[in-house]
């Protein structure tokens, strides 16, 4: 723990946007981990790799360090370019953080192999040039393309009317020498002959949504970017979101309209940062959860709010980007990869097809966690999938002192000897306990018998007390805290993360019920999405969230999800095997198992165990 | 002439919201006829066949006459059903004329054949019963109607965004039993199961707009109507809303948007006359000249506002109706005929479609008469057309006493025996002169050696007066009139008649030297359009605007490109036939051809003359 500071400043991270409070024995650094932004920190903050660099634009930093110095000429420490992992605020700052100085999110390591994805987009580019029209050649401006497109392919060239539209204007200004963007015979955009290209591929979440831009001139990834989804100020999770929505057209409306401003305010401001236009963005992926992807497209939500919760399309669509008037090329389109069911959408379809199931031939089990968890098993080359009601306990809703994973949060608990000792995020004044602290209490709770196995408090042990009837645990006493109450954890809390873990764990021993195997079985799990990148294996080991196996059979692998979205922007064929598979999942709807009401039972009982299965 | 008349009603005629004022000695019939209404009258206003029938909504008639008694029920008398042809005006009046005394306009004759287009339009129905979805049974929406749809097809059902947003709430609201409009294997709507579906047929004018209603169940035309192009506002013909246009994005959306409005406005009139819903609209067909065809595809024009006029496309398209948020079915398409040029547009094309020039084997010449003229040749199977600045005279524009053809317009004039004489549409007092007097007086004038073959004025003329240099013919003194000026043709208006005339000769003239023939070898002029259909042909000849050969080769066709909208609609074969001819039309730009000059000075002339060739 930090000792709490008097002072703090606000620190505005450009130009993402992020606005925090820093102590000023913190670097920028920090302040972007704590903002959450991926800066790249190859040397651990040692200020040798010089890759962190940032642009001061407002306010005052501490004097540059020796090791800045050392690898910053005096021009640009002049200019005010400084090390993040260097510089500590003297005031409020406002600070650009270059593109060059962000990562590209983790790395997807399965098996060891980092997937090497050939760039073959949907989209190639051909460089034409026209003859002007005169009195002696009068055909218009589309069928003077048509002709010199014909010199190169049979097909005759299509275009969309948007694209049509700015045909004349883009002709004329490039003197008839263009850059054609062609999604196999359709033009998508026309630039100049020397005009890179790019795609963006969208993770929408139901909080946030991560972008990816990717050059399709040769791969690479030249920006990744947060924002909010605008949509929670209409309701906090989905469930509320499709209430909102059947309010009626205007409402449904409504959260189509201030996801795609969002959209476009960010493409925006990256067009303006790294210089491009946005008749450069010729392709588009976006991934979501089914709700959030017929709030995109615009679908009726209304069937996925009620038993039995079926959606309005599941295959994977590819739309005109004109239909959204997303500031994209005109004639760029959107591809939606295949939802498998209303709670299994293409977000997971997308995870699956980055994580390789098929490749392997092993039995694997991905696990994407949220308010709504994914679970896909392959055996046998076999997939079944279910979605689990995990509720929102992991993101700290629905628990007394529960709050997301923001600086300030108890994210680990450790209790010996009746003490009870902690980590929060940022190493601040703690402020409440985020989802992976939750889960660390618990499992600290049961290992010191300070509750049993159903999640009843022990009677007269030290670090509890009782109000009432209700027992609760004391994590940190007011006294120790800035705010005026202690932070605890009740048997309500308890029983909010027996729900949330239950529904995980019924979810896997009913897909191994349905393959015919236990989880012993399971050669690997993937466990996907924020809260499961930062979780304790162990801990959720300890509660009997996830099946007693041996630790190295786990991988966290972060947002597979956006992983996947970008694969699907950059090769052609990846779309094409998603598809495929998508076609071949079943899904498994878990409360119309036979064996759901036993299993869950027995789920909900904070136990280590290697399988529910003997036991039913 | 009528006698003036001091008191006349005001008849508004609902629904399509014509005012006009009556005089009380004129029949209801009389009203719709000024007001340029097809009212059905097969017994010629003699009360004896009842197909007139209207309903008046307020205000005062005569007394139901003997004929109105033995044909109409005391009923339907009481309920105020009255013959348009025996009522007359008490009062201002409201009437509502009902679809069935409507006409569905001229029968386009060729060759005395009248067209007979077999229905076999581009949509169908099917009528299908889904399963609803249950625990047991999670297909989406979608994928539930692809099976059942497999049923019948082989293909698989394809659906745009638009229709799928319809799709849960249509399938629920019909029980799951639902009819599918399909466009081959895409969902157009989704209706009743007994629900009859619609064709919408637009010919877009620069002045008026005529809309064609048509039944695909069965064919028949079931409303057709005119509405004014409120673009008018924004520029009086094609160029000056070019220029508009051309002042930045805002206005070009304008001139589309404001299209789009009172298309929507129209359709949501007739369906609330005609009862039905929009979704019932499932097919569209476009035509208009290509500066038309262009601002409501929202499509740049400034290339047709400068040499050398070319237009962004000319093919034939397809487009989805939601691109413009028409209001009709939610995949419905709209089918625009391929250009020729940026002055021969899809309304001549489908005025081609609809004469079947191929099929006599004739030499054929189509004439559609506008501020534009479109004149197309077709000999030894070869189509050539041209167009011709034939600008506004024969709109009554540019001519000082010039008006449009409406009641009190000059229509047709006599000299005999330096005694002129004339009639006025509508037999109303005289306010000014159309394009068919125009057309009438010039060559009465010349008859009548008034004016020379230059169009030079005769000195001393008892008819004609002097002022200054100017020299005038009177047509009414304003002795004879309401307002307090005469009614005149002066010598620039005559000039301008003369450059109207002058365009168009030489667009035939030229027309006939590209296909080495001369003008006596056409075996027919078919004269379209509204003006063509109106004007004298006897003056027409006399002053040299068509060549001196036999009336009977001539035939006033009416509107050709309404009636070849109307059958793209029913037929989708006549699409795919067009789309061929119109590939195979040599567009001749008339001022590069190098016998223009010469052509253009002896086709000013004012004289009857069988051909120009020989005088070059």
């Amino acid at each position: 723990m930090s000792n709490p500071s008097e002072k703090t400043f606000t620190i505005d991270l450009e130009p993402i946007g992020k606005r925090i409070q820093l102590n000023p024995d913190k670097t920028i650094a920090d302040a972007a981990m704590f903002a959450g932004i991926p800066l790249v920190t190859s040397c651990n903050g040692l200020g040798i790799c010089a890759s962190c660099k940032i642009l001061l634009v407002q306010g005052q930093l501490t004097a540059p360090t020796v090791g800045e110095k050392s690898k910053l000429s005096e021009a640009a420490i002049s200019e005010g370019i400084r090390l993040a992992c260097q510089a500590r605020p003297l005031s409020d700052v406002r600070i650009h953080i270059p593109p060059g100085s962000l990562t590209f999110g983790q790395q997807l390591q399965i098996e060891g192999i980092h997937n090497l994805i050939p760039l073959s987009p949907t989209i190639s580019p051909l460089n034409v040039q026209l003859s002007p029209p005169s009195q002696s050649d009068l055909d218009s401006d589309f069928e003077r393309l048509r002709k010199v497109y014909q010199q190169y392919y049979p097909e005759p060239l299509r275009a969309s009317l948007s694209v049509l539209r700015t045909l004349p204007g883009c002709l004329r200004k490039n003197n008839w020498n263009v850059r054609l963007i062609l999604k196999n015979n359709e033009l998508v955009s026309i630039l100049p002959t020397d005009s890179e290209f790019f795609g963006l591929a969208l993770d929408i979440g139901s909080t946030k949504i991560a972008a990816y831009w990717v050059s399709l001139n040769n791969g690479t990834i030249i920006k990744q970017a947060g924002f909010m989804n605008p949509q929670i100020s209409y309701g906090e999770d989905v469930v509320n979101r499709i209430s909102f929505a059947n309010q009626g057209k205007k409402q449904q409306n409504k959260l189509q309209q201030v996801l795609i401003e969002s959209i476009n305010q960010h493409i925006l401001e990256t067009c303006r940062e790294l210089n491009i236009y946005e008749e450069q963005i010729v392709d588009l992926v976006v991934v979501g959860n089914t709700v959030i992807h017929h709030l995109f497209c615009g679908l009726p939500v209304r069937s996925m709010g009620e038993a039995p919760y079926v959606s309005v399309v599941k295959k994977a669509l590819t739309i005109p980007s004109s239909e959204f008037n997303l500031f994209v090329a005109p004639g760029a389109k959107i591809y939606l990869p295949p939802n498998i069911a209303g709670y299994v959408g293409a977000d997971h379809t997308a995870a699956l097809s980055a994580v390789r199931l098929f490749e392997t031939g092993k039995t694997i089990c991905l696990i994407d966690i949220g308010t709504n968890t994914e679970i896909s098993l392959i055996h046998n080359k076999k997939i079944i999938a279910c979605s689990c009601a995990s509720g929102p306990a992991f993101e700290g809703a629905h628990i007394r002192d529960g709050m997301r994973a923001a600086p300030g949060a108890i994210e680990k608990v450790s209790i010996q000897n009746n003490t009870v000792s902690f980590s929060t995020i940022g190493q601040k004044q703690p402020v409440g306990i985020c989802g992976s602290g939750i889960l660390s209490v618990a499992a600290e709770m049961r290992k010191n018998a300070i509750i049993d196995h159903r999640g009843v408090f022990q009677k007269k042990h030290p670090l509890t007390r009782t109000e009432g009837k209700q027992s609760y645990f004391v994590l940190a006493e007011s006294d120790q805290l800035n705010n005026n109450h202690a932070i605890t954890i009740s048997r309500s809390d308890i029983n909010e993360i027996q729900l949330a873990k239950g529904a995980i764990r019924t979810g896997i021993e009913i897909l191994c019920q349905k393959s015919g195997i236990i989880p012993q079985q399971i050669d690997q799990f993937l466990i996907a999405g924020a809260f499961g990148t930062y979780l304790d294996l162990e801990s959720a080991i300890e509660i009997g969230m996830f099946p007693d196996v041996e630790l190295d059979r786990f991988q966290q692998i972060g947002n597979a999800a956006g992983v996947g979205a970008r694969e699907l922007l950059i090769n052609a064929e990846q779309r094409h095997q998603l598809e495929i598979m998508a076609d071949q999942i079943e899904y498994v709807e878990l409360t119309s198992e036979l064996t759901f009401n036993d299993t869950y039972v027995l789920a909900l009982y904070l136990e280590k165990n290697d399988s529910l299965f003997t036991k039913i």
